[in-house]
């Protein structure tokens, strides 16, 4: 247990020790151990984008065990999934990686302006499947998006009590909100906020880009003169708003890049602004194992994790 | 105990011990102790209007610990704020100051003309946090009213059979109220009035201007004199329609006041009017914390704290 | 136990022993005890119709105490009010007065055309308070008239299992009944049997008019020459449209008159027409007490109390 | 809050800010708070030994709001009753100080060799009641011990989890130990285990003689030449029992002594040998108020209360 | 993941990922790490036999957390205790070894020839407290059996239900058991059988003595002349006797030895036995730390720890 780790864990007094070994438990897997950085393998798109987009360019991840097994072998911090690709893998490989249910989802079948999420998963199915933490979607600026919290507060009360942690995927999105908007930086950090709010231990959002959205925030921004001219400035900032940096925030690779560069560059400027990790989904799963490991590990390198 | 808390206590007729003594708790805390004047230091804006456009001004807000340590510190009845910013700070700061727990928030990432804010945290965690009370927000006027009086009321219900006290925040919005009218004075008189029939302990309104919204009542306010020409009058005339004096009623202090002087006029008026005190939320913790402080004392000096 | 009381509490020979106590109570309270007619006094004006406009005319009606001194004081059978009123009253004055809690309440800061109620009590509530009937006003007409017969039958269940009596108070109001229909002799008579028809031991109705307001209706009562030119007349058939008289049918009296003699002619002909008695709220509590008392012993002398 | 009292939650660190916060409390009541040390008022003889062997010598104390005051007056830590003195007190002195409801109880009218208490009150009451504490007694060594544990197990894990803390009466007694054997520092140390084991977060023991009653304990206790020759040592190695000091430990005064002395003499041994208190009933409340007053304040000014 | 972990986790083909992982958790911690074979440090025996017994000899053993400290840096694979120890440990220690909740508990202080152990502890507990296994004793051949194999098959069956394992301490005792058939060869394999049959995932009996306590049994050891000659051939049975092999069970080391050799001794025999491991308690913790960490390992190394 480093002095990191535990440091990271002092940040979350009102817990109890169940949430805390299992947030120390994914801080204390794979090869950035102890370093407080976390690289999270995500793949929820089968349900939400759809098998073909999702694994045709690389059919062998159309089989579930498929990505829990590459999230073990490149040395992943937790593998995180909805139900179906769980109960599909989690026996045969029980107990090799920290688990993270996915308790809601969202399909593209039914594409809305103001998107609500489904629960498609309980509690009570992340502890028969032996998993760390839940994780929950929520949609802020979406007309559903009170729901949502409300939705996500039952189950995180619940999933608290039992000794799990809470995962909050926190994406701005609803008919208020300009495209561009989505990934703004007043809009991104105020996303991250609402998840820290809402008792979320972990924080996934957007890497933020430099446009204000909000008129009476970009006031604010702009008179105070909150640096957020770079990525890192951005990130830091994200980090800021989420309790000052006392919250696990993590940032998502979004779609699958054209060149790794971008992603590397992304990952440098995550970890100079203080965030704590990526959680890497497409970038990693489309495209052939063995590459794909070489490739998670050139980020977690990035992350510090050569240095184990 | 003096027999000023003792008083306000015998309001309370129908509530068990236990509410009964968080609410001498709350009135036996900080500078004004004893006095039945409360000066609550409430910390949502977080959540309600976005990180930056809360602590970019003063960054250390950012950080759940330094709200909390302001009301302490500078003599608070209690503090207030959602699930996040309390589960980040009162397992180390346990027992130092009567904790509100916020059951309920909404954010501007979508801004309906007839808000409805979201369940955000429950009785149970008001209870594992150590808290004295809960939190929570009305919008008469909204057109989802009713669905939030029957949640308080659920949740008021359960509160008072643990013994723990109602905080309401009675806000009058929605589509059929001009943005004059949501400060009215026969509006905000109504407001107070239906906190206190949904068992609020304590109604928190904001400050009433002289306008009347609503035709039929501006007959009747015309007809039978009722005095609202001064601030002091309109207070006066709140705290009546709360049950002739016998809730407590507090009083917003609102965004950031260019002049402290002006909120020290309204704090006199509140105290001459009869008022119970004020929740002071931007107009303390966007400054810094020695200023802050000094600010607050002020303000507690006008409602008699300085004579303890 | 009068033969009367004996003979009404007949009627109600699916209800448990409780429920039968609970009315005879209500009937053997007051000046007309024991006579089987009733005066009841409600208020539910400050949260209906908002503080000023229902207590700035007489302001001790600000007082929540005020009201239930008045029932008592008078000799009225019972006092009705929304949950803060009896919260805030209850205790000091247990055991005075039957008391009845009103489960839902509506406010005119929202008015809607199709209108529905907020539930603002429960069940537990009213045990919790020492209450001998819950109170449920519905809305036939409006839109949103089968939410409230739904809520009602679930509270109506609930408080007869616990042996506690239901009233109703059945308003028509809705977007297809025109402001004449509202009090239609065809529309309320509808409404006094749809409250019977869903298990209300006492029916509270406005005093029909002439008016025939539904085509259908219309014709049947032309044809079988329903007797519907006096108000006894009317009064009459809405008490036989309540299970041929075998349900406690009061009347309310409305606005605040300018005469008492229009409430004492009311009187006389519910008295009349065989009507159970009166509701009257603000012609009571509009005046001062002494007055009051003075007017409504009137109104009881009316429906016989003089004779015991 | 004080940095003793700061370390001494320290210890309590599974649980949740509610325990904490009552915890902190007690510790921060009357005049020893801050110190970390203890004096609490427990009135429960007139269930455990009957009312004129409890009270006639001080007929005050026939009231059960007389023991709250005496508590209150004297600047003691907390309160703790059984059920009906809490339901007595509690409502017309709320939030006057701690209160620990026992939440179980012993007659003298059936005398068993192997005593079980009467669960007499629950969790729930302790909240409606205002209180920060349960309290339950053990007997270990009574062959009904297993019911006691058990019993007490259901309700601390209930009582931790709504934020209240728990303190546990160990009183050896049964047929397989002696009279001495009760106070045995080998049983009393036991004793002081078994209690801390099952979740106490205060543990309440009677004073250690030197006698030592099991013949296996005996062998180790002179074979590792544990310092038991004082009282104080004895107090220090009940202490070193409890989680090597790591639990709040505090004494019974037992029946009332003939010399005030005696009581002052034991106080300093339990304060020399690193003990948290006293719990002081019969040789307070078994004389008149003034008395008990200064008996009491002489007893905390030797715990330190003095020097505040 | 090695090749035996995953063999041994096969065995347990009905349970559901949760306990799956949770036992390869177990497998996957400290020296042993991997190879199938387990040594646990197990404290529960300041509730079993009293603090002084247990502790005196090596004082650092009054402090919780120096036993959890104990089994991390001695590389055990797993660290059971009761409620209270791990209370005071598991928060400042969280996600540092796996934890065992010892559901039972049994004091010296009432001694009977048919024991019975109280529950002392709760599976809601050891989600709470971040544990992997939940631990009960039973005692087959108390009169009290059946009530403690009733209990265990509710906590049981609730634990696998919630994703922990089982392990269950099969101690024979009492009144028609003789001093040395506590340890017979005969009774050990029934008992292992028995918890194996009550749905234990780990096993843990005593080494067996070569006598034969049962007359039906002692038959037909000797007809079908199992071979029991020596210790290995002893351990080898009771394997056989809990499903073949195809469930883990460990052995206790007993009483503090004299010499290490000789528990060394066991061990190699446990191991040429095939037997799992060993759970070494007082063997361990009544040294200083240092001597203790060499003593644990050397019987690691027996169990092939030391070729990794």
């Amino acid at each position: 247990m480093t002095d990191r780790v535990r440091e990271i864990l002092s940040w979350y007094g009102s817990d109890n020790p169940g949430t805390k070994a299992n947030l120390a438990r994914m801080m204390n897997t794979g090869r950035l151990a102890g370093t407080g950085k976390m690289v999270i393998l995500p793949v929820d798109q089968g349900f939400e984008h759809g098998p073909a987009r999702s694994f045709a360019v690389n059919p062998d991840g159309y089989d579930p065990r498929y990505h829990l097994r590459l999230a073990v072998e490149s040395g992943c911090n937790a593998y995180a999934a909805p139900l179906g690709f769980l109960e599909a893998a989690a026996g045969e490989h029980a107990g090799e990686i920290p688990l993270i249910l996915k308790l809601n989802n969202h399909d593209v079948l039914f594409d809305e302006k103001d998107p609500l999420s489904a629960q498609t998963a309980s509690v009570e199915d992340a502890l028969r499947l032996g998993c760390s933490a839940i994780g929950y979607t929520i949609y802020p600026g979406s007309s559903a998006s009170s729901m949502m919290y409300t939705e996500l507060r039952e189950l995180a009360e619940e999933a608290r009590s039992v000794g799990l942690a809470v995962v909050v995927w926190s994406y701005p999105r609803g008919s208020q909100i300009s495209k561009e908007g989505e990934t703004a930086i007043d809009v991104v950090a105020y996303a991250a906020q609402i998840a820290a709010q809402l008792g979320a231990h972990i924080i996934k959002v957007k890497l933020p880009g430099a446009h204000l959205e909000q008129a009476e925030a970009k006031k604010v921004y702009e008179t105070t003169a909150v640096p957020i001219g770079t990525l890192a400035e951005r990130v830091r900032h994200v980090v800021q708003s989420s309790f000052d940096g006392r919250r696990i925030v993590i940032f998502s690779g979004g779609a699958k890049k054209d060149k790794d560069e971008d992603v590397f560059e992304e990952a440098r400027a995550i970890r100079d602004g203080g965030g704590f990790g990526s959680i890497i989904g497409r970038n990693s799963f489309q495209r052939p194992k063995g590459e794909a490991i070489r490739f998670l590990n050139s980020v977690m390198d990035i992350y510090g994790g050569s240095t184990r």
